[in-house]
């Protein structure tokens, strides 16, 4: 399907590092397509297939954290599916796969460094949809995938230092409009027992989102970011 | 699976209706629980199975654009693609398949009529979600539910009257913070021709998302919104 039998090679090494046993069913032309950066044609890249792809890693996402915490809140799904979902995550799982090296675009834009984190977590997105669309099925992704978002997620949960919704809220900030939420935090001092209090609210474009309290100022920030990241998706889980 | 042998009997009509043959592999205790509102039970509802059924239909609706209208642009997919998945959308499939019949509520939330499209549209989603968990893949839900995306996309795009940027940024914004954008349009007079031409400002929630230009009020609108559409849209699809 490629003309290129060096560049079928490359590819084929690319789908045995991803885990992949049988290899039979990939659509070679369609991966091709997965790693072509925009750069290089406006018409024959990858982004249809980032399309189909985000589409594949929400419900490869879903079905994971439904199969392995059943008992948890559709606010908590919500919650690490955002970071599983977000640019930082996907980075991390396309420099393990070393997807930068299979990636093709114009030599000027592989110098915008900027520009690095989204062609990658692009690029992997579209790989996901390039092997969804050889079978129509998650066939080809499931196994070597599934293992790694259970992994992942198992590790933002157990994350001490996790601040699940703060995380949450900000990569969907960013993601959506490249901007950050502020917090105004302040000290609320409790004359019942000498330990003050904070309040913090979480600000994003000139709206209010979120309130919270707690001992910390951490634990404050991390209820504000709660209830705005719990209004934020109401309607979007 | 379900105690009740009504229940199970009156699902199964259900399933029938949907066109689905071999009804050996549903889940009935799963397709029970996605027409159990949160009314009924805080934990035993809808909601985890709405979480995945969303990511279904978001991948059902991909593949069928990407299958279907292979030479689109990505802003056509992601245009279409929120009308697709929108409660608008999602009430009429409902409504056709008779969902509301099944959904098991409290009477005080029935009553409740303003909460209608939003209930059924979730469980709508939720019944996608456990059709997908019955099996772990798409096998029970593509082949009724396919056609009907695919004969829903055709006439999305094929309504003469169909304003297809401005319903896809109003499903957006609606969906997600429930408020209207604001379209701030004027005439600009051309002494040129005598022909006035338009220009059209979009706002959302104070920012200026887009701005457009054309004979008409409509076309002037119409551009504004596309440009707010693709805005938004750049990162998340």
């Amino acid at each position: 399907m490629i003309k290129d039998p060096r560049r079928e090679k490359e590819l084929q090494k690319l789908v045995k590092r991803l885990g992949l046993l049988d290899t039979k069913k990939v659509n070679w032309s369609l991966l091709n397509l997965a790693l072509t950066h925009p750069s290089i044609s406006q018409t024959e890249n990858y982004q249809q297939l980032e399309f189909v792809g985000d589409a594949v890693l929400r419900l490869a996402s879903a079905e994971v954290l439904y199969n392995t915490y059943k008992t948890e809140s559709v606010g908590e799904f919500a919650a690490i599916r955002s970071i599983l979902v977000s640019d930082r995550t996907l980075v991390q799982f396309a420099d393990y796969y070393e997807i930068e090296e299979y990636l093709i675009m114009k030599e000027s834009t592989a110098k915008h460094k900027i520009g690095r984190n989204s062609r990658l977590a692009d690029a992997f997105e579209a790989i996901l949809g390039a092997l969804y669309l050889s079978t129509n099925s998650m066939e080809l992704i499931k196994p070597w995938f599934a293992p790694i978002l259970k992994k992942k997620s198992t590790e933002i949960r157990q994350d001490p230092t996790r601040h699940n919704y703060k995380d949450a809220l900000q990569a969907w900030t960013q993601g959506n409009y490249k901007e950050l939420p502020i917090y105004q935090t302040q000290t609320i001092s409790n004359s019942q027992d000498d330990h003050n209090s904070f309040i913090s609210e979480v600000w994003f474009q000139k709206k209010k989102l979120g309130t919270g309290i707690g001992k910390t100022k951490k634990e404050a920030e991390q209820g504000a970011a709660k209830e705005a990241f719990l209004l934020i998706n109401q309607d979007s889980i």
